[in-house]
């Protein structure tokens, strides 16, 4: 069971910090993608990493056993690497079995539960540690009610999926940190949940509850408090928009920042769905969100440019800028532009 | 498992008909919708009822025993009601052992599994019966991909929950099909899935796949074959939208029958929200549902005026009819006002 903001004063429901990143045998960086993440908005929470001789990957922490990074103060060994398969491979499995006896609870975002790795439970219940799938939500998730909450939100959403909308929540929630804001970062997906340390996994949760799971994940707060929540897919995207209209009722933002990569022509796993424009999804947002809250409003873009220019790159989001009368910016390249978006989302 | 659409060449996969209807001790007829739904709608698969000595309620089909049932064919016990509590009650539990030992499969539309009832699992595995929850979706949900399927399409669409989306679209599947046109109704719902022998329990997939689970339930079929698929919950709901996305998103509607009960000012379980207009309903629909078919259109609308007098249900429905300019209908009072409602569904 995963930690929920609801259950902050619990403190054993959160996940165990900080953390021993676990690379594999990985070879390839696009699989250790979580490691990364963890690496770059969550350092502060990872000792060290561990990987396999066979591994060509590192995240460009210290290497160091189990029991070093015990010795150290880490709590959990966290699976930060995928492979083709998605499983936790057998080579593996001696690594886990370290981690336990050295005294580190286990946390993992992947598929395959970790109880399914043959005698890691007996061996953890022996020891006393936890075997923690993010992917396995909260049982006792409530029907979502549409009562509005205290506090201010903030959801990032998308015209497709994984075009940088964990990535923009992180973005803005440190950037209103840095101006004083009181501002938390709302983890809905894996690997923002090992980032946040707690947080629920939307795509995990059973589709009645996921508009409820969207209300426990960003609870009453105080009146200038912000709950920047990382959004899932697309409310126009023909295989997870459920996901999405759920996460928008019941997260009942003031305020959503659409998220897009200029030049990506067709939605990731679909029969040739083209990408819908930011005024259509800001359009449905709109028209969608304010069943929940009346005064929701866009705060902007968030482009992810990784692939242009710097000059193409500017000069495109200066131009959508002007056309949309948002601001555009890449919370990668930051910059004025960014500087914008983060003003306009404070409002 | 639940049987789906996809998979009718398995015939071990549908629910086992015709069923004995149990209505236990219920005194309640409100806890008995099922058995009168099974009743109303799936009369000739249903072979009679059994009830304990306390029961006042009846569907008014011949009592009979287990045994007696098993003679004339009867294939499973189906647990026609509910009780306050939701549960199945242990003075149910004789009865279910009773119907195991006749040599009928049991069907349950409980939240409570079949299996939790102490000692009936050993019990059907020691006498070869199955213990059928209606709840637990298909372990084999893939994810939607947006792909236009052949055949067309009618999903009924809500102001709200529980009007009338499984009641019209029941009584648009038959007005089909008395027209000579090839026509399924395909259940969404625990009632309705017990009605068709089949179906996908939308409220009870994981919410990524339930794009996916909708997309199962109305495969590929012949051009003139309509399947009319039952809806769940509204667009505008703050607790279920995210559900009823996923359900239009995966049936792709060719036509959708917005469900109404004039009369009713709040939504269901919610805290003071409004029921949208039948506009906003439209408006909605349309929008997101042009996603995965660019050619849907409204059909008209279906009112539950069960609380209404004759002439005002009548009065009410030619008004909106006119400042709509679309049928509207009342399936339970029928009439020239349904005529048009079908016709202008079959286009």
């Amino acid at each position: 069971m995963i930690a929920l903001a609801s259950r902050r004063s619990d403190d054993t429901l959160l996940l165990p910090q900080p953390y021993l990143l676990f690379l594999g045998d990985t070879t390839e960086p696009g699989y250790a993608k979580t490691a990364f993440g963890l690496r770059d908005w969550a350092g502060d929470k990872c000792i060290g990493e561990l990987a396999l001789p066979a591994a060509t990957v590192t995240a460009g922490l210290p290497r160091m056993t189990p029991a070093e990074a015990k010795a150290r103060g880490a709590r959990a060994l966290v699976i930060g690497v995928a492979n083709s398969g998605g499983v936790l491979s057998p080579t593996w499995h001696a690594s886990l079995v370290d981690a336990l006896e050295a005294g580190l609870d286990i946390v993992s975002g992947m598929h395959v539960r970790l109880a399914e790795v043959p005698g890691l439970a007996q061996r953890a219940a022996r020891l006393g540690r936890r075997l923690i799938d993010i992917r396995t939500p909260p049982a006792d998730i409530p029907i979502a009610t549409g009562r509005k909450r205290s506090g201010k939100r903030l959801l990032t959403v998308g015209t497709d999926c994984a075009l940088g909308k964990k990535y923009t929540a992180l973005a803005l929630a440190r950037a209103f940190a840095e101006q004083g804001v009181d501002a938390d970062f709302r983890a809905t997906g894996q690997t923002g949940i090992m980032i946040a340390g707690e947080g629920v996994p939307m795509d995990a949760v059973v589709a009645d509850f996921a508009a409820g799971a969207a209300e426990m994940l960003s609870p009453d707060a105080a009146p200038d408090h912000w709950d920047v929540v990382e959004g899932q897919g697309s409310l126009l995207h023909p295989s997870y928009a459920g996901v999405s209209l759920a996460l928008l009722h019941g997260s009942q933002p003031d305020v959503f920042v659409v998220c897009d990569q200029p030049g990506r022509t067709e939605m990731l796993g679909t029969a040739g769905y083209g990408i819908p424009s930011a005024e259509e999804v800001i359009a449905a947002t709109l028209l969608l969100g304010r069943r929940t809250n009346p005064a929701i409003r866009c705060g902007g873009l968030s482009y992810d440019t990784s692939r242009m220019s710097e000059a193409d790159a500017f000069a495109l989001m200066a131009r959508d800028s002007e056309r949309l009368g948002l601001p555009v910016a890449d919370p990668i390249r930051g910059g004025a532009a960014f500087d914008r978006l983060v003003e306009s989302c404070l409002g």
